[in-house]
């Protein structure tokens, strides 16, 4: 399991006081970016240095609670690795109370649209190493 | 059924030139609030002078082409509305072919937190006008 | 002298009501953009096809009135080229009174880090069209 | 003066590779955000608990080298107090190199639109600690 905080912005928030959707979409998205190069396989470097990417093929989630300006939203993020896919579970946590739960699910590509492949397998042991047991 | 159509622009695109994703949902909301505005209810409007919201409480979207710069995309909205939440149905398609499709789900809101309560019985009724039969 | 109507949406505003100022550079990002389609040259295939790009390296805005949800914005492009770089001016108005102005500074650059260069031909011709006499 | 590091993330960058310019703008304004939390006036506690804001009136600034996924670009920010306004300036730098600079200035208004007033003794003592000498 790999684990961030997001702190919610003054910019990130609406007329109510609480964050706009896209905004939450865009911690979800970053939390995505921070595991790849946690895990050392950054986005730029798979797509740069190893012709393949992970594009979004389904995004899933619930919004439980709204979250305010200055809300530090604990943001964990659970792969669960296939073959040539993997599915990132997500859960946000403010002050233990969930905010919001779902999942994304990548394929891994060949770049310039030549479908789906296997991962490498140093990157599958990667993935595998914060997957739940 | 309403429909509109947003073009891809260069800075919604990746290193790979396609649309990343937090810009796509950038694209989604955008396309609830013209709705509600062409229905006569605009979210600004029902928050301000009603005093309810429709927050977001699922989304649930595939993406099954990818987007580049350019493209022009007809996104189709489709409301379901039952009593105290409406499913907006979308579809996203370039030159006809889907590139993503999925729904989000809104509740009916009191402002400041008292719950869900029912729609107004003239929001439901413009909702109705544009859900399939 | 190019203008378009953009429109306020309710997830562009803040807690006052008016919009953040990261999406009102938003919307003028999307302006240039389609300026630079209106005119022929859209900056996906003056890189894609033509091997160079329009990097900003200035940009110098006064915001004047706040704007609020449901506020359409006309905003005004006027191009002002020289021989290796363009000032885009700028002006938002809503119900005729200024709510921004300023301007961005582009030069026109080989793809690939080569430094600047003259603009071809017809894109400065084009640019000139809209140019203030 | 407050410090920040700015990650790249691949969903801030464009078809070269670079930083969009609206997502260099993001993270200035995310650090506009976490300096005020810093020195302990937080833009949402001042607008909620103390009944005024400081809404953007300028922004002016040079975008020097491009940006790419995974630099660490920090950035910097030195508030300037005046009575009734603060220019804060910022330098962004990556491997000691800058890549952008520029200053931002900000009015303290009465919040529902009273016009300029001056800032709080504190605040104003708070914002001199991190300005230069």
């Amino acid at each position: 399991m790999y684990e961030r905080t997001w702190t919610v912005r003054f910019s990130d928030t609406d007329p109510f006081g609480i964050a706009h959707y896209p905004r939450i979409v865009d911690a979800l998205h970053e939390t995505s970016d921070m595991f790849m190069e946690e895990i050392g396989f950054p986005f730029w470097e798979i797509s740069r240095e190893h012709g393949f990417g992970l594009p979004l093929v389904a995004m899933d989630f619930e919004f439980e609670n709204p979250m305010e300006a200055g809300d530090d939203v604990v943001i964990e993020l659970t792969p669960d690795p296939g073959t040539k896919s993997v599915r990132f579970e997500y859960v946000g946590r403010c002050d233990g109370e969930v905010t919001f739960s779902g999942h994304e699910v990548r394929v891994c590509a060949h770049q310039g649209g030549g479908g789906a492949r296997e991962f490498p397998e140093d990157l599958r042991a990667a993935l595998e190493e914060y997957a739940d047991d």
